[in-house]
C-alpha cells in the first residue's frame, strides 16, 4: 500500500508519497507560495530529473489537486490513479493535552483541532485548511493526524508544569507541551534497534539540531522531559530564536526601551539565536563559515549553541539518574561533524568518549563513540514522514 | 576593629556589629517600617533580651541614627561609642559590569551605582539610600560596597549572554548577571577549607537555597554559570517567583487572556513559585507541612523545586566537565533535611552518595554524603554579612 504525508505551512506543503512495502518514498515533493504570486510545484522522483510546476494556486486545495495531477502524471507521475494512495498522514503541530497519539480523522477530531490551535495560532490553522482540502477531493480515503506534541505527553507533572498560579494550567492550558515528537520518537526507537536493544530499557537523550533544536530526556521509551515549551520559542539556542531567557528581559524591552508587546515577540522568535548574536545568518552553516573567518560573534553564536546543548545533556543525565546513549540527528545534527565534537567535549565525565574517526560522518547512521564509551553516541538521520506513514497505516489498516 | 554591615532594603534595614579579631556578631538588628507608620528596631545581643525601640523613623537617616544609639546605648549597647566602629560595609544588589570586587566608597563609585541602578530599580536605590544616610551621620569613617552580582563577573561570554541580538547587550547591558555572589563566594571557599582543599583545585555546584534561590557553578574558585540572570526571576522554583518559563507565556497572557504587562510582571515575581503552585503559602515549610498532610498541590510545588535543582545540578557538572563538591546553604538548604535528600536522589550516577544519618543535620557545617562518595555533599551554613565585614575590613585597612 501508498500512504501519502502531508505537512502543510501557512504558504508552503510539503509532501511524500511512500511505498509501506519497502518503506520507500516514491515521490517527494514541495509546494512554495500557495496563495502568492509565483506558485511552484517541485517533485523529485530517484533516477528522474525534477518535475516541475510553474501555475496559480490560489489556496492549498488547488495546491494539493495539483499534488495529485503530479503524482498520477501519465509522464512524470509514480501511480496510475488516486486509487493507489490508500491513505493519508497529516503533520499537525498541536495536539494539545487531548491527544498522545496518532488519531483516525473524524468531525469530532476535526472539532478538537480546532480547539488545539488556540494554543498553536501559527501552526495549526495551516495544517486543519491542509486536511480539509485533503478531504475534499478524496472523500473516501482515510485520513490520520499525527502530533508533534503527542510523544511528549507521557512527562510528568512536575517536568511539564511551570512555576506560575496552577489555575493557569487547569483553566488555560498552560504548561510545557514540547515539540518535534515525532523525530525524537523515531531516532529514539531506531537507535535502540541499532542498539540491538528494547527501547524500554535504555536512558536516551535525543538531540535534533536543525535551524529550531530540541532535546529529549527519554526514559524507558518515553519522554520525560524535552527542552521546547508551550511553544518552540524555550531551549536551545536556535537559528532565529532566543530560547531559554530571563522571562524580565521581556518587560525591560517593554518598560525601559520602549518596545511594544508585539515587537518583542518578533524580535525573540525571529531576530534572535544564531543569527541575533552572530549578526550574519540564522542558518548554522553560515555562521559556521564565519567564525572559520575569524567572526568573533559568529564563534560566539556556537559556543553559545554547543554550551546550551551540552548544558541540557547533563540536566536530562540528572532527571533520568544518568544516560545510556546520545542521539544526535536532523539537519545539523546528522551533518555538522565539529558541531557534534564540540557539544561532547567536557562530557567524559559521564563516561562518555568521542571516536573523532567515527564523528567523521554525514547523513547516516552511526556509532560515534569509541569502543569502551560508557555512554554510546550517534548519529541516526531522522525520518519524520516515514512515522506519520506507519501511524497511519497502522490506524488505517482493517 | 569593629565593622558596621548594613543592608538596607525599601522600607527595612537589617545590620550587624562585627568584632573582627574573633569574626563574631556583637549586635544584630532590624529596623522594619521605615517611612511607614509603626515603625520598630529590634537588637539582639548574645545572652541578652531583645531591645526593642518603636518610634516614628520618616526615612533611612532616621533609622541608621537610632541604630548608632542603640549600639552606643548605655544600657543595651554594645560599643561605647561611634568611634569604635572602624567602617561600614554596605550590601548593594547591582554592580553592572562594572564591578568586579567590592570597592571603598568615594563620589565616583556613588555616581557610579546610580547608573547601575537602572538594572536593579527595586534594589538598587534603598541601597544607596542607606549609603549616603551613613555618610550624613559618620562622615569620617571609611565605607564599603559589596554588590550581589561581583562574584559572577568571572562568567565568561557564552554563559552570560542571552541569544538575543548581541546589540541588546553592547548598548543596553541586557545579559546574565546572577545574585547571591556573596553567599555562594562565601560557601565556596568556606567548603574548600572544610576539605582541606584549595578551593582553585575543585568544581564546586553551590545551592543557595531560601525565599530566593540560586545554583552557581563555580570552578577553581571562579563562578562560570548561575541560575539568576538578569534579575532574581530566573532559574529555581522560588517562593513566589516562577524561575525557568517559556518566554511566549508571557505573550499569551497578554496576548490571549487580556493581561497588561505589570500585571504579568507581578504575576511572574509574586504570585508564582511555591506559592502559586502550591496555593499554599510562599515558605517552604508551610508547602512541606501541607504535602505532609496529603495536598496535591503543595506536593507538586516541592516536586517542581527538588527536580529543578536536581537539573541545574546535572546542568552544571556539564558545564565544568565534572564536580566535586555540592554545597547547600540558606535557609532552606541549611535546615531542610528531607529536601536536601530529595534533590540527590537520582545523583547517584555522578558518584554521589547521601548518608542518610549525617544529612540529619541543620544550621551547621556538615559532611552529608557517605565516606566513599566520589562527589562529596555539604551544608555550609551561608554569613553574608562577615563577607561583606571581611571585604570592608581589606579595602580599608591602611
Amino acid at each position: 500500500m501508498n500512504i501519502l504525508v502531508i505537512n502543510c505551512g501557512s504558504s508552503s506543503l510539503k509532501y511524500q508519497l511512500i511505498n509501506m512495502s519497502n518503506e520507500q518514498a516514491l515521490a517527494v515533493g514541495l509546494v512554495e507560495r500557495i496563495g502568492i504570486e509565483g506558485s511552484i510545484l517541485t517533485q523529485k522522483v530517484e533516477g528522474r530529473d525534477k518535475y516541475i510546476i510553474k501555475q496559480p494556486m490560489k489556496s492549498h486545495q488547488d495546491a494539493i489537486k495539483l499534488v495529485l495531477d503530479a503524482l498520477v502524471d501519465s509522464a512524470n507521475g509514480v501511480i496510475k490513479s488516486m486509487d493507489e494512495i490508500s491513505a493519508v498522514g497529516h503533520r499537525v503541530v498541536h495536539g494539545g493535552e487531548k491527544y498522545s497519539n496518532s488519531v483516525l480523522v473524524n468531525d469530532e477530531v476535526m472539532k478538537e483541532l480546532e480547539e488545539c490551535a488556540k494554543l498553536a495560532p501559527l501552526h495549526n490553522p495551516p495544517n486543519i485548511i491542509g486536511i480539509n482540502a485533503c478531504k475534499a477531493l478524496m472523500p473516501n480515503t482515510p485520513m490520520v493526524v499525527v502530533f508533534d506534541t503527542a510523544f511528549h505527553q507521557t512527562m510528568p507533572e512536575k517536568a511539564f508544569l511551570y512555576a506560575i498560579p496552577y489555575e493557569l494550567y487547569k483553566e488555560h492550558n498552560i504548561r510545557k507541551y514540547g515539540f518535534h515528537g515525532t523525530s525524537h520518537k523515531y531516532v529514539s526507537n531506531k537507535v535502540a534497534k541499532v542498539m540491538g536493544k528494547d527501547v524500554k530499557d535504555l536512558k536516551i537523550i535525543t538531540c535534533h539540531l536543525g535551524n529550531g533544536s530540541s532535546v529529549t530526556a527519554i526514559k524507558n521509551g518515553k519522554s520525560i522531559d524535552t527542552s521546547m515549551g508551550f511553544t518552540p520559542l524555550e531551549g536551545l539556542v536556535m537559528g532565529t530564536r532566543c530560547g531559554d531567557i530571563d522571562p524580565a528581559v521581556i518587560f525591560y524591552l517593554i518598560n525601559e526601551l520602549g518596545y511594544s508587546t508585539e515587537e518583542v515577540n518578533i524580535l525573540l522568535n525571529k531576530k534572535s539565536g544564531a543569527l541575533g548574536v552572530s549578526g550574519v545568518s540564522s542558518d548554522f552553516r553560515d555562521v559556521t563559515s564565519a567564525a572559520a573567518q575569524g567572526n568573533h560573534r559568529a564563534q560566539l553564536a556556537l559556543d553559545m549553541f554547543y554550551y546550551r546543548v551540552r548544558k541540557y545533556i547533563g540536566s536530562y543525565a540528572a532527571a533520568m539518574g544518568g544516560v545510556d546513549c546520545i542521539v544526535f540527528t536532523a539537519g545539523v545534527g546528522e551533518n555538522s561533524v565539529a558541531i557534534r565534537a564540540e557539544i561532547c567535549k567536557g562530557l567524559e565525565f559521564l563516561g562518555l568518549e568521542i571516536d573523532a574517526e567515527r564523528n567523521n560522518v554525514s547523513g547516516k547512521i552511526a556509532e560515534l563513540s569509541t569502543e569502551g564509551s560508557k555512554v554510546k553516541v550517534f548519529a541516526i538521520p531522522t525520518n519524520e514522514e516515514l512515522m506519520i506513514a506507519r501511524d497511519t497505516q497502522a490506524l488505517t489498516i482493517k
